[in-house]
């Protein structure tokens, strides 16, 4: 028999979504988190003009020095830390340094808290890697996290919780006042804080990160990487940032993992940390979508929850009478537009847009939910 | 406290050599798998003009469909199977291919058998995973596995068996007969044959593979990659061979793990199969390696294994009062050169020299073994 947690791990349902959207001929595909805005062309430049005078060889054992002291360059200079480069490992992708870092925290049935809705990769790396998820909702909180919500949870098992604002789907931040509630009181309860920021460049007013607090409390680790900030998603370049001694563990079980990240996508990390640390553009771009769209969906009574940052909208499924999974497939069906069901993220009765189209299809996708919700 | 397995895990004897051989200005570094061969140009070529027209995004899960298929036509055509895209799964590199295999085969307390000498990275997958590795010395049958030994460690509990030739450090290879036998064996008693073949591609003179026999048995499932053969160790591209089913199992796992490789290597790797599927070139420059310097060694009865493929000479450490460790770091002392003691691989009595220097620097080696020795 195969590992029994392999065996548990569904079909997911975008999965099951975009299996039928490969049905019809045309779709407009917003269920991805691909950004359409181009990689930095100086990027690429970069990348192949290191690829011309260099062989692309093994990079050192947790990256490149350079890009570990970039990425710390750049959360020292944003958030007051005081990193240098043995705080930071570089990764295959902010998706490694997540099962990289769980296969490290995690001992059997160890538990983690996952507040919902979450981005479904969490809970099968919990699984494979021997803990137990605890999902925790946080809708009627405003899909916050909270003191009083953890408080519910908490147990002599708890071995940490995972973040991750700006928030996939719902675009949710924190304040830096909320952060520091949780760190006091992971500190006290002793677990560690896990906090996938790979939004973080992506914040459309205060940028916050969990790094602010590093200081305060060393069990914050913090996972992010190039993908959605510098439309990199192809390098496979993420990083993550700790305690030099937590590190220095994560190192070897990513050594073990993958050998090393790829060298062509370190460099390219290098150059987007030194020329383009600032993704205002970006971000405004994802920003000025989310306040079209948002206001039209309003027009029309449909609930958008408020994002701070990101590259999604998340919406209240308009018709009360389906589920939100028959809502996004009927109307894959009915106008060829493909969405995410909140389901997809533990979540009932929302649906994730991505905003990964500019204002003209997201302008169609209005229309077109317009009349699907008209005609009902 | 931190996974136990991860705390388990030791520094690494060439680590140890590592850090003696940075204390000196100029070592003569003959311990690393990095070829000296350059990558093919046009390779290099062809990446950077896909990139400069194509943008770099996610690879579908499981790889590009093109190189699933370039790996399976390279495997059908050399060794006649009959495999199509769905048997093969493009992977962030071999080490990330073995990984996510053993993290979908291994249940907790399954056990593994790794034949030693072996490459160091084995055990501490299998134990990340919640295996238990079992070490099976195969010195005494001139270091090739065979049926007689693997019955004296099989259990009921025994999940697999990870094999590896051509073989690092020593450089046997089984013939198809061996081969075989051993997929019989495996077969009657229903456990896994995990064949890491990422040097199948520079055997000296015939290339064999497990892949010959998947018709017979399903369990078998093949690991190789472009590191070695191809000179593409930055590019980070591996892939894995196998039943339908299990690929697609591990496809899930390698996705949660790592999302999907990075799409340069993949466009590389492309390019490498379908105009570099050849590799004699390389491979005579090893093999030319290798029995220059086996002859000298032998010239001062300094015992050398029979190599059959790879990239490295596996020499009997000449000074019987100390031990292997010793001596590396003894002749790194002196003579400033770095070797891997046998001991890196749960070997005692054996010295491996990458022979990834051209014979001209294969000479100085030569010399100052030669002078360390008489000095004795």
């Amino acid at each position: 028999m195969l590992n029994e947690k392999v065996m548990d791990i569904k079909e997911s349902l975008i999965r099951k979504i975009s299996d039928e959207a490969k049905k019809y001929p045309k779709v407009l595909n917003l269920t991805v988190g691909e950004p359409d805005i181009p990689t930095p062309l100086k990027i690429t430049e970069y990348c192949i003009e290191k690829m011309k005078k260099n062989k692309v060889v093994y990079s050192p054992t947790g990256g490149l020095i350079e890009l570990r002291e970039e990425v710390t360059k750049y959360f020292n200079g944003k958030y007051q830390c005081d990193f240098d480069f043995e705080n930071a490992l570089i990764c295959s992708g902010s998706t490694e340094a997540l099962a990289s870092t769980l296969k490290t925290l995690i001992n059997l049935n160890d538990e983690i808290i996952v507040p919902i809705p979450a981005y479904p990769g969490y809970e099968p790396l919990i699984n494979l890697a021997g803990g137990k998820t605890v999902f925790l909702n946080t809708e009627l909180n405003n899909f916050k996290i909270s003191v009083e919500l953890i408080e519910k949870v908490i147990t002599d098992r708890t071995k940490g919780i995972i973040l991750n604002y700006p928030n996939n789907p719902t675009g949710v931040c924190l304040n830096k006042n909320e952060i520091y509630k949780i760190v006091q009181f992971c500190k006290k309860k002793n677990i560690y804080i896990i906090s996938d920021e790979v939004y973080e460049g992506l914040a459309y007013y205060d940028s916050v990160s969990f790094t602010s607090y590093f200081e305060e409390y060393k069990k914050i680790i913090v996972i992010s990487g190039f993908s959605k900030s510098h439309s990199m998603t192809g390098y496979r370049i993420g990083y993550l940032l700790g305690d030099k001694e937590i590190v220095e563990k994560i190192k070897k079980v990513s050594q073990f993992n993958v050998t090393s990240p790829n060298l062509i996508g370190q460099w390219g990390g290098i150059i987007a940390l030194k020329e383009f640390s600032n993704t205002d553009e970006s971000t405004n771009i994802y920003r000025k979508r989310f306040l079209y769209l948002k206001r039209k969906l309003e027009e029309i009574e449909i609930k958008v929850v408020e994002s701070f940052g990101g590259i999604y909208l998340y919406f209240k499924n308009p018709m009360e009478n389906i589920s939100t999974f028959d809502f996004v497939m009927k109307f894959l069906q009915d106008e060829k537009i493909a969405l995410v069901p909140g389901e997809a993220f533990k979540n009932q009765g929302y649906v994730r847009v991505s905003l990964i189209q500019d204002i003209p299809e997201l302008k169609i996708f209005f229309k077109k939910i317009k009349n699907f919700v008209d005609k009902e």
